[in-house]
């Protein structure tokens, strides 16, 4: 027996999300019946981060064990595929101590929010971004986006669905860029609330039309409460890069 | 009577090209359809190049008269919601000179070409990247491109279905940068030969390789010949960026 960790891309578009469901197909099931397709093993590969349904990866990481003897390069050929044609790619395969587990052990998650602002919708990024057409005041948005950074209860900025017993969180990044016709939002921490990154987007693109002011968001976090925060920004935005290991 | 001027997105993907065959559908047939869509006319869209099949568009310019009165962002809008379902995007509609021509009246043509250079296959851009898993030498492709540049007679770097009656182009810009996991070339002249922008990139990525050294580049300029100089570079690669006008 031998643990591996697997580093993916994936367009999220088609998917349910990561994690497994009853009603359709799953990242996560994909990864599995590829592992399946190759070794005959029927093995649970466990994931940095459970995307939603429509979030891309373009750096999951994922922990899985593997009993049959190849080298970590054949079995990413392989993973790659079985995996075929669902849009998933396995960018690498490394060995991983036995206890590894790219979920607990994961120190840091990093995620990009992708907002195109022009007047017409994306064509080549159809599915890949969020399309605002309103003028956006970045000032706003970045002032905003400063008081979100740090220890908080996020309790305004989680799904009401959100499972975790407790909504304090650190969050240690969150910046907007402007790239082109862009603006990219970066959040990192060590690990997120569901929906977090979609609330802060949602809410910050609301700042920039003008709709909240950045002291409107400190009353959202002093309020404790999802329905003071602003709306969720669609899934198709929304990019898990990068998971961080001691 | 008047004469607009289009700024268009397209993913060349689906279509046989910029322009109208009989074998499929082209890019400027989906916009004069959605031309004679909201205004009844038959017109003829002008392009500023003629891009291959699957070959796409960030900002190609096109030509047309539309005699219904309307606001150009009218004009717009009623023609992004014509050409649906097609991944085409009005970006613009300018009024412009009675005798603008697109074509004829275009000072530069600027192209990207996109490699992404990693061992597994592209996943959130597929069809949108040419993938070469190779090591590559990027001196070696600079020092090659920078032999390209200038006034030369492109006879090796033409399709051998190039119409132009000369080969003697002035090529102005031939950089390669890399950008991330991928490698970015841009082309910039007045005007391009058939195929010419994706021969080079076949060539230069056979001098990455260490296949070609920049002095069989050289010769395969000096050769004058077709057979001599490297592969064509896939078309989906290929992105037509921007249009200059006086």
């Amino acid at each position: 027996m031998a643990r591996y960790r697997l580093t993916l891309e994936y367009d999220g578009g088609g998917f349910v999300g990561w994690q497994r469901q009853t009603n359709g197909l799953a990242v996560q099931q994909v990864l599995e019946e590829a592992i399946t397709g190759f070794s005959g093993e029927t093995r649970t590969v466990i994931g940095a981060g459970r995307t939603d349904s429509g979030v891309h990866a373009l750096g999951m990481v994922a922990s899985v064990d593997i009993d049959r003897d190849m080298s970590p390069r054949k079995i990413r050929d392989a993973l790659n595929f079985h995996v075929r044609p669902h849009p998933v790619g396995v960018l690498s395969v490394e060995p991983a101590p036995d206890d590894f587990s790219a979920r607990f052990d994961c120190t840091g998650r990093h995620y990009l929010y992708r907002v195109l602002n022009r007047d017409t919708v994306p064509v080549l990024d159809r599915g890949r971004v969020w399309h605002v057409s309103y003028d956006l005041d970045l000032d706003a948005m970045r002032e905003a986006a400063r008081l979100l950074i740090g220890k908080h209860d996020f309790e305004s900025f989680r799904s009401t669905h959100c499972q975790s017993e407790t909504a304090l969180k650190t969050l240690d990044v969150l910046t907007i860029e402007r790239a082109g016709p862009e603006y990219h939002l970066r959040c990192s921490a060590r690990s997120f609330l569901h929906n977090q990154v979609r609330i802060f987007a949602g809410t910050l693109i609301e700042v920039g039309k003008g709709r909240f002011t950045p002291g409107d968001v400190q009353k959202m976090l002093d309020a404790k409460d999802r329905a003071a925060a602003g709306p969720t920004a669609p899934a198709h935005g929304l990019y898990f890069v990068k998971a961080d290991y001691p």
